[in-house]
């Protein structure tokens, strides 16, 4: 193992790593506890669920991988805070949508060479990745893993 | 810059951002406002911050920095869940700790060369080590930023 594929290694446990913690979380849950607030006040479980869904979409393109498959969450889990949008797929019907994704993800991140990880992401163009070589695919997967893990400690709170 | 250098720059920016998110937090939060609980019957914001102080005294160690500054933290913050030590320092103590510890982590971490990084952590030996190269001095700092971002997704409940 060279040191590219040992970098690319580290970072995708990371991932897998967090991927796991949050579904044997949603897993140990309820549709009816996804309802409630992770604290007084704040965001709802399935609100959390939808946001990572949506934010996960957004990495199919930046990685290149295709295009989103479920564009119609950006409005209510992005661009919106929780219950500003009163319209917003059923419990079992987010759990569908990340598994299929989580799938897809998955079978992309390992159809990837150690090497490419380390192309330009579809955000930055030839000239900046020029300059600025850190903005790379594999950095996606290290910033969303760390926004993953940060709604992760959220979400356990329901239990 | 080449790829070594490159990776090493995502993972410490990425540990330097989460580092960033928590103290600002904790900058925007009264003593008061720490000994308050998450959410209800969880874990206190103080508890929190002492937790972070105590995992990152034990990557002085890891990462062959030196000694640990707080060992007397692994107890109440670690090895105890919350309340069950009720001799604990102060908010203001801590947050000298955290600041004086933020700043010896730094200098330590900025002093390593990039090819530094890819050297064995102290907990591994060099027999395992030869079989799993990703157990690096690195990968200790990939996965203690998860593990920071995941708590200040809680500490910011606080707010």
């Amino acid at each position: 193992m060279n040191a590219t594929q040992t970098m690319v290694k580290m970072t995708l446990d990371r991932w897998y790593g967090s991927i796991k913690n949050f579904e044997t979380a949603l897993n140990s849950m309820t549709d009816e506890q996804l309802q409630k607030e992770i604290a007084p006040n704040k965001n709802r479980g399935i609100y959390l669920l939808g946001h990572l869904i949506a934010v996960h979409d957004d990495m199919i393109v930046l990685l290149n991988f295709g295009d989103k498959q479920y564009p119609e969450l950006a409005e209510p889990f992005i661009k919106s805070p929780d219950r500003a949008i009163s319209e917003i797929p059923s419990a079992k019907e987010l759990r569908a949508y990340w598994s299929k994704q989580t799938e897809l993800l998955t079978q992309k991140i390992n159809s990837l060479q150690a090497d490419e990880w380390f192309q330009k992401h579809t955000a930055v163009s030839a000239e900046d990745f020029e300059k600025e070589p850190h903005r790379n695919k594999l950095n996606i997967l290290v910033t969303r893993t760390t926004h993953l893990a940060y709604h992760t400690g959220q979400f356990i709170l329901l239990n």
